[in-house]
């Protein structure tokens, strides 16, 4: 059971920080990815050694994959992390509603500027760069397991910055679920896009990985 | 003796640079953030080996909850952390006074925008979420001794940047206690929530951390 | 096969993050330099293990000077380092046309405000102070070898904030060829000097840390 | 003579790096701060496995009252640093030229906004608080070696986005005598205020530290 609540207060801290960023403190893009990359950097400090830290559906799929989790404790890891997501959105609504701001102004992710396709790529070319780069560095014989922690937040804060004006670079299927439920509207009508994408990027990382690995798997 | 120093120069650090960017620098959110959180990570290399780097009353009342400080060491672990604030905000007062700024602007903490109960909410749940990271990342069996002091000031700097259009993010009476001190009118006159909501925080993530950390205390 | 691979993914993360910061988030010195020299850092930590992490040219051939590198393998390093980057600045290129921006702006590199001369000054300097940073730190006997990657990382990110106003602070002919290819203009006609001045300042490199390294080489 | 070739190395790199981000990045505090703090870090891990890295003559003061360097090398250094810092200012100068800036500014420290009796208190005070971190986190039996470059780069960082307004945030005689002999004037005039303060505060705080660190020394 603990360490479904390690998943969860690591994807709560992913969005709460994350999507403050955003909508409370009003940062600039720096500010904003780092908020969501270093949130992960600490909680994989703080909560890896109970959960392994993976705070995000998709690394649940790929760590399936290479068969680094079991079936079961995988599905159990991705509801703790939808949960935390959710738990940490209803937080933010609370404080954006006590500063008299657009409660529909969440930090939700969404594409209003470029085509559905394009979004589609986005997303998987942005997953999959994590989810390989995350394979690399956790990896027993090539990776750098001290620094993996600061490795994986460092990496999703640039690839956040990246896509923040074309998607709003989720990478994480808990991420958008958790704002989306309480905005709404675009956000919630696109929210099969942030779950498919990210999750083939992640699907191909595992594979291509394998191969970049060789024997470990 | 020179652990209560040690003590002292950590809360001193953290004020004179923390505040130092709000008022001196003028500093946007990250630069805050930063100041406030790398103060802590600094001084806890420098000083943690003395004094087990603290510089927070909600941290000392955390570990006196879970028996890693005495009593009477706690007491004087306060009062010296109370001091640093304090001496921090003289030296920061006097600054401001030679730049010909006003001298009630002296990066205390208030909550302008939202209501009392919402301030207390904020404060606790920034606070729970802060002494949880601590607690787990400086465990023996599931932390991560080398990176705590480089994890827990992140934490600190990201956590103050959500606050921060809230109620400045305090997470610590000694630093709310020492610009208060001076500036005086609403900031001195809310140091009480910044007293207690900070205590609750911890005092609820000292049990939680319990749980989590399972058989360890 | 797996090492050159490694390169293409490592120099991809460079331009993609990099130039991806410069165009498409449109971000400050810092952000565009962080973006730069984290992009290293991270994949240093990640692709490092099976390929030694070079991403550069000019590494490359300082590596060859100091006997690091066999001549066959330097060879095909630097084919996978401007094939990563080209593929990066494809992609760059598909999403800047996605969002309608202008197909010329690529993050290409080129020095508009100052002459020939001073420009290959700078390429050559600021080359010459990383790959010399990179041998020392590297290095067995003085170096430091697990904060080897983040030393990099932020050496290359404050020499680019450094140069951004000078000649857009390339240091890695792959870097700069990447986006000229698609870009043209200027940038594809003053590539020479992007090409010819890093690895200059690359080989004073090598012969100066051979000095300053003693009998090590 | 190879230690002395890392003592100029690494303050020319503190100079280069940090008042280039001021006059050719125009930087903000944090992008300036960061510039003079982390090029000390690097330095620190790049050549203090052959000097020490030390690139500061109040940190060779503070290092010869507690017996860790010898009263000859202590005088080589300090012109090693003096030197580092002139060319590094030269090129600066160089390249501001090119740029068609202003040549009187060169990144030099000056304090218009304050009088002289609080300037010396300032400097004073931060390269106390400076030499005090690096004494004790260099401290062999309290420190933390393998931090200890980050840990002084980060305090030096955050110290001078302090000072950035009232003094510039100097802490380092070296560092001011590189630009003011090219910019002459007041920063010229006032050399004197950046050569003794910084002195009398790393003197102080070479004597906290023994008590400090207790029979250490």
């Amino acid at each position: 059971m603990r360490k479904y609540v390690a998943e969860f207060m690591g994807t709560f801290m992913l969005v709460f920080l994350g999507t403050g960023a955003v909508v409370i403190a009003k940062g600039d893009a720096l500010t904003i990815g780092l908020a969501f990359g270093l949130a992960i950097t600490v909680s994989a400090y703080a909560f890896g050694g109970i959960s392994g830290g993976q705070f995000n559906p998709t690394v649940t799929t790929a760590m399936l994959i290479n068969h680094r989790i079991k079936s079961l404790d995988a599905i159990y890891y991705i509801v703790a992390q939808i949960l935390g997501a959710v738990v940490a959105s209803f937080f933010v609504r609370t404080f954006v509603s006590g500063l008299k701001l657009s409660a529909t102004q969440l930090g939700q992710t969404d594409f209003p500027k470029i085509s559905t396709g394009l979004a589609f790529i986005v997303e998987t070319l942005i997953t999959f760069l994590f989810i390989t780069i995350i394979l690399n560095v956790t990896s027993k014989e090539h990776g750098n397991g001290d620094f993996a922690g600061i490795v994986i937040g460092i990496t999703l804060s640039f690839l956040i910055i990246f896509a923040l004006n074309l998607t709003g670079g989720s990478l994480n299927p808990a991420r958008s679920i958790g704002p989306a439920l309480f905005a709404g509207g675009s956000a919630f009508a696109h929210l099969w896009l942030y779950i498919l994408a990210p999750e083939v990027g992640a699907i191909l990382a595992a594979f291509f990985s394998k191969y970049l690995l060789g024997s470990e798997y």
